[in-house]
């Protein structure tokens, strides 16, 4: 996503850390606590300005939502609309989801999501895919029971080296939907990108893919 | 496929049944004697008109190939066609490929390819998809190390049904395109319906998939 330089982002990010929860590894294997209740947890990776885990945390408010996004002049737009809506079931991280495991526990996620995340389309860059097999390895370390990965998005290329590498990896195929918005899918939140690719008549690809636990 | 009536279609198929293989169950476990020789057999179940096994045979003279058609107004159009060019590496079955274990011993295929199967959209059809767990099942057994399923459709509801159900019933997912003529592949041979639905700009779908053996 593009990013416009925003100076005052930094402060603004300390001033909310009510919403955005500074130092996260300190508060692995407790994101319940902070929830204050047990209700299953689910995360996305590269959330952008929010519009998808905001839609979510509005559409399942028994659900825990927790956003990850590292550029600051992104996630300020994120955490302005949790600030205005008030929710009290969604937290941003403002870091590099280049370990999961050193903010979650085992266990401690039911749900994953990546979200149009960047398709490093060169092979050299197959490791930085959010979906290479020792991300995987992460997810399978902090995913329940029944944990599954969602991935959506509208580049080609990416789709079909997740769906392969989630099967090389030991996980099931529990959906895929190559042309997600030809099905009247009600609860589908759509992300930022989403919206503008869809509209253009570009198909969006979804997989769903578990671990055996 | 439209079948017109062909009153000739039986008289034929038996006058040529030194291509059209009377009595299969008989040659199960012997299928290479009767090619002479130990190249790998490939066979496609549903072979049509005949384009893409002919075109196989012909790119790849060094496999032997077996297409299974149960029409015979069809069959024969694929049958003039192997005459015609004097193909030594096909054998065609006017059978029903309800259990290919009746004609093929474990282990005696290297690779089967669906090209364009009957969707049966309906669930309650599930059962006739030619993907279905105990079509699977028969496919394992026959298919030697490293045997692949290779399905080929324009049909978004088989081929997204099929990619769960071969990762369901323990198979992986070596590959999947869900927009084959985006790439160039070379290699690709194009069935009569594959031709005629590319050039609408309707996407064709692959998955290539494998048990562990």
């Amino acid at each position: 996503m593009r990013q416009r330089n925003k100076p005052w982002a930094d402060e603004y990010l300390q001033e909310n850390n009510h919403i955005v929860i500074s130092d996260p590894k300190s508060k692995k294997g407790n994101w319940s606590q902070l929830f204050n209740n047990n209700n299953p947890i689910h995360v996305e990776i590269g959330s952008g300005k929010g519009q998808f885990i905001l839609g979510m945390a509005k559409q399942y408010p028994e659900i825990n939502f927790i956003g990850i996004e590292l550029a600051k002049s992104i996630i300020v737009s994120a955490v302005q609309k949790i600030e205005e809506e008030n929710l009290a079931n969604v937290f941003m991280l403002n870091e590099n989801a280049i370990d999961v495991r050193e903010m979650f526990a085992d266990d401690e996620i039911s749900m994953i999501y990546l979200n149009f995340s960047d398709p490093w389309p060169k092979n050299r860059h197959e490791k930085r895919r959010l979906t290479y097999g020792r991300f995987l390895e992460q997810y399978q370390d902090i995913l329940g029971a029944n944990g599954e990965v969602i991935l959506k998005t509208d580049n080609r290329g990416l789709f079909e080296y997740s769906v392969v590498s989630f099967s090389q990896n030991g996980m099931n195929i529990n959906e895929i939907n190559v042309d997600l918005h030809a099905i009247q899918d009600e609860t589908n939140v759509m992300t930022e990108y989403e919206e503008k690719f869809s509209t253009k008549g570009q198909p969006i690809y979804r997989c769903k893919a578990a671990f055996e636990k």
